[in-house]
């Protein structure tokens, strides 16, 4: 068994954009198991838009990366030593943390993940994106049958489970996307009833009312700005906004004003955030329901592979800069039975 | 028994504010009973704000009352007559809709009134204002020992039951009241731990910022404007706001535009508008609930009554000129046993 291993550093903090030069590929040894810890060897590594916020110093509610040390990220690894009764070598783990090609974890932050779909999936589709649409619909949104659901972003990995899980709850959804690719995406593979492509619309607001002649009952929230203009007079009465995101307006130094809270007792609608976190449960839920509909081909989703740890990086700046087509992983390595 | 009644009718729409003029006292016969009728001699008749928007013939949520016809209103009554199997002479009742010395119901409409309570409260602090405090706090705000909930018009019908049921419910209450008077009434009757009086401070935000030092769990919004610009930045993680009204923008010709919605999801918030009347279970429920806390003396109200039917006019213009204490009722006559 190897003794060295690669980890991805950061070396120096971003003043403004980040670059390559903020990584650093290192080679060191693999630090003996203390009881309770177990080794993994990296298959899969996550790219996700957090990971931007932790390469600042800035205070955050969750703490930086130190200089010097790994870039933190979920992986999927396969245990190649254990120190912990609940894992033995050749198992396959979700929870390990780290851009690094072998890490030691405490075997309690481990999840060992059946078989059955592919491993990256739980990095996304079977991960926090859509643990995110399934909870916030089961929890907030409450789809019903004949309601009209509108969800923007919507061949993200977060938007296109609520597109799938709408409509197997019998909602008509109205998708908004960004591109004639996409919204093809999304109505015939996703299943969307309507997808609006707003860089070819002159009027969001009209294309919206257009679309959604009953109006609107549910509004899946990811993006703020436009989409929540034109969304907010649509809404009827008992409608629900699930606030999940407002991506459009992060940049935005001051907040904008938001909608008058009139209509929130005339319409009795329910405005209602959430993180997915906040519930642990969630997780575990979401994968027992959604891996044997991805498995079965009945629930649909894209990625987009990145080979090489040390291409990670390179992955991570594409993401930032919004040139991804797809939620973004990086393989790493085949397991060993591959 | 006699055979003729006095209605208060609409003799003309104000064109602008209402005046005496558009009122007029009638004097005709009482029609005879149809099968599954009752009459009943008025002893109590409510003078609510909502009687203003029925004056006029613009299009509302509800009908208009139509010139010549008695203008609308809840009552509480005595039986002097029946053809309904289960009304029989001598009860007391809520629900006949009228300004009329008598009225003839169909006995669906009506709702037996057991003793025990003033009956006037019925018709306020038993009535829908009460029921409005009960379901907001119950199904949204749901205040918890040691959180804090702020209220505006505090002394009000229901703002006042909103201190008492938030106490009740071992919350911190911090409420927002007009003048010297109605807050000496919302900290020392009705037990509110701050009351500010938005009159005598310069700067309501600082104030409430002094009240609220941990923060704010619960609004219960009723009045909307300055208070609910104060409150917003200083709602905590999981706070609830109870969308009831927010009666100091009805005028404003456009809403003015609200909050940012991003604290939503930073701070998970719920923001949920009600109207009482949707369920109509509510109003049964707050009977049950708090007719015996008004029995012994637990629940504390104020009523203003003014003395005789054909005051009615002048009690809703005094109420619309926003020139009254409490809660308005007029005292239309005594029951038989009293």
């Amino acid at each position: 068994m190897t003794t060295i291993r690669h980890s991805v550093i950061l070396r120096s903090r971003p003043s403004g954009t980040a670059t390559l030069s903020n990584f650093a590929v290192i080679e060191h040894d693999i630090p003996a198991l203390a009881e309770g810890e177990v080794l993994t060897r990296t298959l899969w590594l996550s790219i996700d838009p957090y990971m931007r916020g932790r390469m600042d110093d800035a205070a955050s509610y969750a703490p930086s990366v130190k200089l010097g040390e790994p870039m933190t990220g979920e992986t999927v690894g396969e245990v190649i030593a254990s120190r912990h009764a609940d894992f033995s070598v050749g198992q396959i783990v979700l929870g390990a943390r780290g851009w690094q090609s072998h890490i030691v974890s405490p075997g309690a932050a481990l999840i060992a993940l059946p078989g059955g779909v592919p491993y990256s999936t739980y990095l996304g589709v079977l991960g926090m994106p859509g643990a995110t649409a399934y909870a916030g619909l089961r929890d907030i949104g409450q789809p019903q049958p004949g309601e009209t659901l509108v969800v923007a972003a919507a061949s993200g990995a977060v938007g296109s489970m609520v597109v799938q899980l709408a409509k197997r709850a019998g909602a008509r959804v109205v998708a908004v996307a960004g591109g004639e690719e996409k919204c093809r995406y999304v109505r015939e593979v996703l299943g969307a009833d309507v997808c609006i492509d707003h860089r070819a619309v002159a009027d969001l607001s009209a294309a919206l009312r257009e679309a959604c002649q009953q109006g609107i009952d549910v509004y899946f929230e990811n993006v703020g700005g436009a989409v929540q203009r034109a969304v907010y007079p649509l809404l009827n009465d008992f409608a629900r906004m699930v606030m999940c995101g407002m991506v459009s307006e992060y940049n935005d130094a001051e907040p904008a004003p938001g909608p008058s809270l009139r209509a929130t007792f005339t319409k009795r609608l329910r405005i209602q955030g959430f993180i997915v976190h906040d519930r642990p449960e969630n997780a575990r839920e979401w994968r027992a329901f959604a891996a044997p509909l991805i498995a079965s081909g009945e629930l649909h989703y894209r990625e987009q592979v990145v080979d090489g740890l040390e291409n990670a990086p390179a992955a991570l700046l594409a993401l930032i800069g919004g040139s991804n087509e797809a939620k973004m992983v990086v393989h790493v390595a085949d397991p060993s039975a591959a």
